[in-house]
């Protein structure tokens, strides 16, 4: 017999009450053990969208969640802490934060998904270095968190699968832009990989899921508090994605792109956004005394990142994919070059092949974009301003439709050079 | 390759816009091919709930449910009139009205579903009399059409099975309570079923479906509005339901009350409501000229009521079932019934076998409540107040538990007899 009955439930939410603890434990439960239909959660998930969810049942529906499955015990001598982005344009900074801040003496379990839509996946990224595989076991974890420090690999299906079932449903219901449910998919995972403390990069601008710095510190608020509310410790920082980071998007191009900056090198942007991102997770994790400035450029977290690749049987020296057809768009006059669009870029990026529209799609490693030029700095009439890389040529044309008034070059301006800390824009702590 | 995505459809209606007609025809006739999932018409359901239809949205919903199924070609010589109750207790208005009609020169089509909850359903109440048959085909239909001028049977499978399909659904999901899903509900089954006019009897009150005047006057609004939309002349009449209709509430002992009335006799309150509704009937149907007060009194409508039963395979003079108990309850003090709860009375006639909980489950023919007294009544401490009928004496404790409380005596009241012109509250005309 069960306790309650999914209509009650969906009618509580439906007329604006708050669910209580024991009947968001048990929708939860009851929608895993399939006793609670789609179609009803479908309903409740309407409901929820609409009528909301205020914190403290936004972090018992992640509770909830994180105990339809098991939680990771990473039993690792060093201190765990994970990061987490709500999906940019080149958003590549996964890799060489997590070498780095093992480098620095924390361990990071970062258990990751694959990229649907415009904003590309870690795993596909990672995919294109020859030999490397995302899928480890419990056991692969913990052993390679110990040795090495870092590891990026496949969340494993036994976590939270509540939220694997719910996400599916959102997906085709039209209820996937709720705070209460993007929150709470997010610290699910997150919670139950195990990790002691977590850092979230939350994005703002066109390119991101949250257009506006309002909606980006909604989400924030929400998923410091879920983590507050499960002993997590939780940082949340909201940084800007009108503009791609980096000079990269894709697969191959962006792993190429975190290699420089591991060695030392690499756009201003990708440098002071890992930097930031390390220093949070550093205090976070109790190493309040390592800077991880020297870290990278000594070439320490690169020499992590190698043997991190390694442990997953990639070769970190292998040749990365080349594409099969380049096309370069050239500048349409000279002048600085004052806005790139990240939704723009991301869709084209997609549209080449580096990104897919169903999850079971395969990607293209040598798929992306190559951005000639960054706001803020100069270019001339005729020299290459993006380079389309691809292995099917059919697809540069909708590309280009894309990228139609995606950028704008003016010839008086004083528009700043896009610069390192101009991207970080607050910070929320639990 | 369909010509829109249903999550962009949910989306239109979650984010308070208004769906196309070609939205709202797609999305109606995808989900009825099953190419929209369960799932996402729950999702498009709640939203609807939540952020309504508006008059045009609704009238569309309805014809493309309509359209999901045939539509009855009722040719007929006389010009046809169908009512529609939004469910009452001890409503057994239709018994006597549809041969009262027939006998005063209309033809009265009139498809029913059975009881579900608190009210009873017609098609049971007539199923107490030996022999009677609810399921007819379209032919049969038709040739009683014409013929006795009067049918009552079970609606076909073919008449809108899109509102079939969706009202399973919304009964799991809590998306029942929604004047837009309710109105084009029973509107789709109504015009499907082809007549060409209705009087749409709207109960107001703690036995109806629409507690408050606002409620039922904003669901009689939208009845009345989609019958103009689809050509259908449409009248609703608001009546009271906070008290049961006449003496009897159950199935076998309704009949016999209805049989009263169409001899001549009857409680007041049915037979003023039964006139008032036949009035409405005939205006609509052209009939202006007819009197049915005449036509009732004289046994014709009894005769044609004959007629009706026995083309269905029954008979109108057969003993009707006896209940194997009769429990009495008396009243607590002399002096005036000043309240009998309809809502209360209807769950006791429930329990005791009367209703269903579910729709595959049987009722009891003999089952149901004789009322001694109504509210204005006199009645004396000690006398028989109300008769509980049942086959399983057992079900005895939980009906009385569901009359505590149900009604009210006192001895110093000038409270007015129930009177039948009193029932009738407002009438709404297209």
């Amino acid at each position: 017999m069960e306790p309650f009955a999914a209509v009650d439930v969906i009618r509580t939410k439906r007329d604006g009450s708050r669910l209580t603890t024991e009947q968001i434990d048990w929708v939860v439960d009851a929608y895993t053990r399939g006793v609670v239909a789609e179609e009803q959660l479908a309903a409740l998930a309407m409901a929820i969208f609409l009528n909301g969810m205020d914190a403290e049942e936004t972090a018992r529906w992640t509770g909830a969640m994180i105990e339809s499955g098991e939680r990771l015990a990473l039993r690792v001598s060093r201190p765990t802490v994970d990061k987490h982005s709500t999906g940019g344009v080149g958003d590549k900074i996964t890799l060489p934060l997590a070498p780095l801040v093992a480098a620095c003496g924390a361990a990071v379990p970062q258990l990751s998904g694959r990229g649907l839509g415009h904003t590309g996946g870690t795993l596909d990224k990672l995919e294109s270095i020859p030999g490397w595989r995302a899928e480890l076991s419990a056991e692969e974890i913990r052993d390679q968190l110990e040795t090495v420090g870092a590891v990026v690999c496949a969340a494993t299906p036994t976590l939270a699968p509540a939220d694997r079932k719910l996400y599916a449903l959102r997906d085709v219901t039209a209820t996937v832009e709720s705070v209460p449910l993007i929150a709470s998919s997010i610290m699910s995972k997150k919670i139950a990989e195990g990790a002691g403390a977590l850092v979230l990069d939350v994005k703002v601008g066109s390119g991101a899921f949250m257009k506006t710095p309002e909606q980006a510190r909604e989400l924030a608020s929400a998923l410091v508090g879920i983590g507050a509310a499960h002993g997590v410790a939780t940082t949340a920082l909201l940084t800007d994605m009108n503009t791609p980071l980096g000079r990269t998007v894709g697969n191959a191009v962006e792993v190429a792109e975190a290699v420089e900056v591991l060695r030392g090198g690499g756009p201003d942007d990708v440098v002071a956004l890992t930097l930031a991102l390390a220093r949070e997770m550093l205090t976070l994790a109790g190493l309040t005394g390592v800077d991880p400035a020297p870290v990278l450029a000594s070439g320490q977290a690169y020499e992590t990142w190698c043997r991190m690749i390694r442990a997953q049987g990639g070769d970190p020296e292998a040749p990365l994919p080349k594409p099969e057809h380049v096309h370069v768009v050239t500048a349409p006059e000279s002048g600085t070059l004052t806005r790139l669009d990240a939704y723009a870029v991301g869709i084209a990026a997609w549209r080449l092949g580096a990104g897919r529209a169903r999850k079971e799609d395969p990607v293209q490693a040598a798929a992306g974009i190559r951005c000639h030029a960054k706001p803020g700095e100069r270019v001339e009439r005729g020299q290459p301003l993006l380079e389309l890389h691809t292995d099917t040529p059919d697809t540069v044309p909708a590309a280009l439709a894309a990228l139609s008034g995606a950028y704008d070059v003016s010839e008086n301006s004083n528009a700043p050079a896009t610069s390192g800390e101009g991207i970080m824009l607050e910070t929320l702590r639990s």
